[in-house]
């Protein structure tokens, strides 16, 4: 391909509209263009990179024996009814009236249909288990789209429903998709983690997340320095350490006037925030339940969620905070809640001894209370985010590290969630009716594209992993449009290298050798290779590894050897 | 690829709901199932197909220099709003409101985001001319979606949009895109002819249509038995013969009680309807305008929109008729008519002589009229639809014939269209801003299937043409489950097949042979390979063509040299 003949309108500037560096570089690089917020023109360049992708998804599935569909992107929303779906999911599902004002949505996911295809078509246990795929467009009205293609609303998505009798079934497909999700990213020279996964509202059984790791990530990572515990921190765990017994002190009230902050009040009273019992009031379903924390720990609200077996849950008003507990905020305590509220203490918070917390009337706190002494020991979950260095809850040795992550797979045991609700049942080797269990994979086809860049840039452009370059080859032909000599033999040099096999991109504009490298820079071709009377003089060619900074005379065959370092593509 | 492994939900009966063959025998074979009104999932056997068409299209586009890009679906309503479709287009057009009540569409065609998307990018005449195209997901919302993919709410198409500087820059791409349509219809085994087209109200310069050739289509095709001149029947001319003059005979009125029909007057006055001159009054614009047709002339709504300039035209009902005339239904004529209503008379109609028409008064008609003589000459256009049989426009000795035809292609000189309205300029040589002159290019890709379907089947099932064909190559395993020897030859032959390059389907199910049989007819494969007990103690394999009826015994080099009548796909 030459560049003379390629659509690829790169820009100096970076867009203001731009926040994240993947956004920044393929704007600039002239990959995407915005149509409208969260939808976005894929330019040659960047569908080049995202076919990439899909094929490299679409290999995997096919290898591990998922099979390709399309369904529709237009759903009728009385699928979405009967799995109960059209209510419980909120704005981000666009909702649409056709001619005949029948109610339709754009797909922001397909359980439905796919449950509703093979409902269908599957009626015995024979016919399992099945599992297919399709790599589509989907939509998701998100209520602040930002970030290009890391957070739009038009994006491209590969997803995965598979279909069992039994549960041992499912976990065998979900173990080889786990796998086929490794080689996945793998192949695309991603550096990525599978992590244990929030299985939320659905109510699934087992779930991973697969991350790319960069510092933009949305999603903090937990993992053990020593073994291969992964989690999201949404979910993951520690082992806190026993608390050697002290010597209870007597509990007594002190005086802390306009003291309302954990920090505060540790400065005031001279003590740790980890001696320090703090509440939180949730308002989970709406109604106020209390919990209980370490001072020095934060609040999680995934686990406080599941804790509660919550549908909904958030933090209440300082309004809300002092009608439900009757007293000031910043002075409320567990010992003699005015209120008859639930309370949910974080396991640690249940370990402090000689503690602080409020004392339920204002400007008045305690200290030196003690469980079991001074009041009851509360109901206990895990309701902390873990911190970095704290024990691995595995294995015996290790410390936890957190990175930060950007979500592009999701691997889902579903359960029976779908299958139960639309009733797909099939008979068993008994002739019994049975409801299915099901699993769900998906990949975020063009967010991919977005957190290969968040992982491989620098300051003069993409890096891209050669699995995902959208040419291989860069070849720069200085001042071709004067000297014939080096357009012809960058032109010959193009030709050999694509009947080699290798995607070649000619820069052959008439345009100055700066503007030129700085182009080849900033779309980020892993080799590039200039050709110019003063090389073409000594009988070689300049190469320069996109990740590097040296350039080195090479012959043909050399440079040959010098591209094989991977395979051609 | 195993049956056994295969998604492929075959049906004996021929479901209810499908009128087309295609429709029919797409849904019996597995190919596709419906979700809702319009709307299809494409099941792995047809998403094979599916993709064929679309990399056929692919490598045709990137042969003649197009360049691919993906524009969303969603479209912001301001593009057609500047551009004035939004008004224009009719209820097809799916309008949808976001989470922020801003209007969108579902995008049934790309002209809006592609010249926003170019004139943002687009400055310079250098940087033209531009052919970019897509194969995207589309959305019309048809009244009576019907014929399964023929004609579907959510389609797949090929569009392309090409911008210029020159009228002759711009027939040079059109040029280019005509004969990569040539090739690509050609390639996928389709007997189709390339027609000319109306350009309608969009006001193009030139367009041509590409139809498939099937007894089902909905468009009539006019093609020249003798030169090249083929044209949709909307926009079909024909050379009309000379009249050679007649003795004008009196003009007399003749009482013609309750006639109201052409067939009737004709009968009753002993004359051919060639004879008479027939009015059919139409609402232009919601205004009245009588036209004139020989009798015997089917008037063409079409060729009357262009020559009336009218954005809508209808017939008028019998009350607005008589409303507009003056005079009852069946005895309107244009001498002395006693409204002041425009009068439009095709050519054909101002060449009959002595002819009858009605008289303005109820049961009362002329005979014996000529123009000129009795009345004077109305204004002329061409009004009629073509007949089979009538002489060609173009050539001196061809005669018309007319077959049936299923669009599946577009090409179309849109000139300034968009560019104007959207205000798509760029600096010319001299400097100066020009307007710049476009051309859009379509192909229905999943139309595509179901028209090859149209034209390749029989009574037991599809005829895929080679190209089309989701595998090549069948073997039939007669027996697999309980002859080892059978199933371990069909392995191997199945093997082999694909190391040679073949796409192959074994069907290794615990079937009945004639089940087996009838389903590889039913998903028509090209060639079709028997392994059982008893031909393999023959030493041989049996093959029979999808298209013919006879088996023949061949060894495996062959059959090899049997399969090479095609390329490996």
């Amino acid at each position: 391909m030459r560049a003379s003949q390629l659509f690829m309108p790169t820009l100096k500037e970076t867009p203001a509209e731009a926040e994240l560096v993947s956004h920044q570089l393929l704007l600039r690089g002239g990959f995407i263009r915005r149509l409208a917020s969260g939808l976005y023109t894929w330019l040659p360049l960047g569908l080049r990179v995202l076919r990439k992708v899909e094929r490299i998804v679409r290999e995997e599935m096919d290898r591990c024996g998922a099979q390709e569909v399309l369904m529709p992107v237009v759903q009728p929303a009385e699928l979405w009814q009967e799995s109960g779906r059209w209510e419980q999911y909120g704005p981000e599902l666009l909702r649409i009236h056709d001619r005949h004002d029948r109610e339709f949505c754009l797909g922001p996911t397909h359980e439905e249909v796919v449950t509703d295809l093979l409902r269908r078509e599957i009626h015995s246990y024979r016919q399992l288990p099945i599992n297919v795929y399709q790599i589509q467009t989907k939509f998701r009205d998100e209520i602040r789209p930002r970030f290009g293609l890391m957070r739009g609303r038009e994006f491209v998505m590969k997803d995965a429903y598979s279909f069992h009798l039994e549960a041992a079934s499912l976990e065998s497909t979900y173990e080889a998709m786990f796998a086929a999700y490794t080689r996945i990213f793998t192949r695309l020279g991603l550096d990525f983690r599978a992590v244990e996964a929030d299985t939320g509202a659905i109510g699934g059984k087992r779930s991973h997340e697969f991350h790319v790791l960069a510092d933009s990530g949305e999603d903090a990572i937990v993992f053990c320095h020593h073994c291969d515990y992964a989690a999201n921190l949404e979910l993951a765990q520690s082992r806190l350490p026993d608390e050697a017994p002290e010597a209870p002190l007597p509990a007594e009230q002190v005086p802390t006037p306009g003291i309302r902050s954990v920090a505060a009040q540790a400065e005031m009273l001279k003590i740790s925030t980890a001696r320090i019992v703090k509440t939180v009031l949730v308002m989970a379903d709406e109604k106020p339940v209390l919990l209980l924390l370490r001072g020095d720990d934060e609040l999680n609200l995934v686990k406080a969620t599941n804790a509660l077996a919550a549908k909904s849950l958030r933090l209440a008003s300082q309004e809300e905070t002092e009608e439900a507990c009757g007293v000031p905020v910043g002075f409320i305590g567990p010992k003699d809640l005015p209120r008859d509220l639930p309370i949910l203490a974080d396991h640690h918070a249940l370990t402090v001894q000689n503690f602080s917390t409020g004392a339920n009337v204002a400007d008045l706190h305690w200290i030196n209370l003690h469980w079991g002494r001074d009041l009851p020991l509360a109901a206990a979950a895990d309701l902390r985010s873990v911190r970095a260095g704290e024990p691995c809850p595995r294995c015996a040795s290790g410390t936890l590290g957190i990175r930060r992550g950007i979500e592009v797979g999701h691997v889902f045991q579903l359960g029976e969630r779908y299958s139960k609700a639309m009733n797909m049942t099939v008979l068993d080797e008994t002739g019994r009716d049975r409801t299915v269990t099901t699993g769900c994979y998906g990949i975020g086809v063009s967010r991919v594209v977005a957190a290969a860049v968040e992982q491989h840039f620098d300051d003069r452009g993409i890096l891209w992993p050669r699995a995902l370059a959208p040419f291989t080859v860069g070849i720069v032909a200085i001042n071709g449009r004067k000297s014939p000599d080096v357009a012809a033999a960058a032109e010959l040099l193009h030709n050999q290298l694509e009947a080699a096999g290798y995607a070649v991109l000619l820069d052959d504009r008439d345009e100055r050798p700066g503007v030129q490298f700085a182009t080849m820079d900033l779309i980020g071709l892993p080799h590039r290779v200039v050709v110019s009377d003063k090389v073409l003089a000594q009988g070689v060619f300049e190469y320069r590894d996109r990740r590097g900074t040296d350039n080195v005379h090479l012959s043909y065959e050399e440079l040959l050897t010098q591209l094989k370092g991977g395979e051609p593509s």
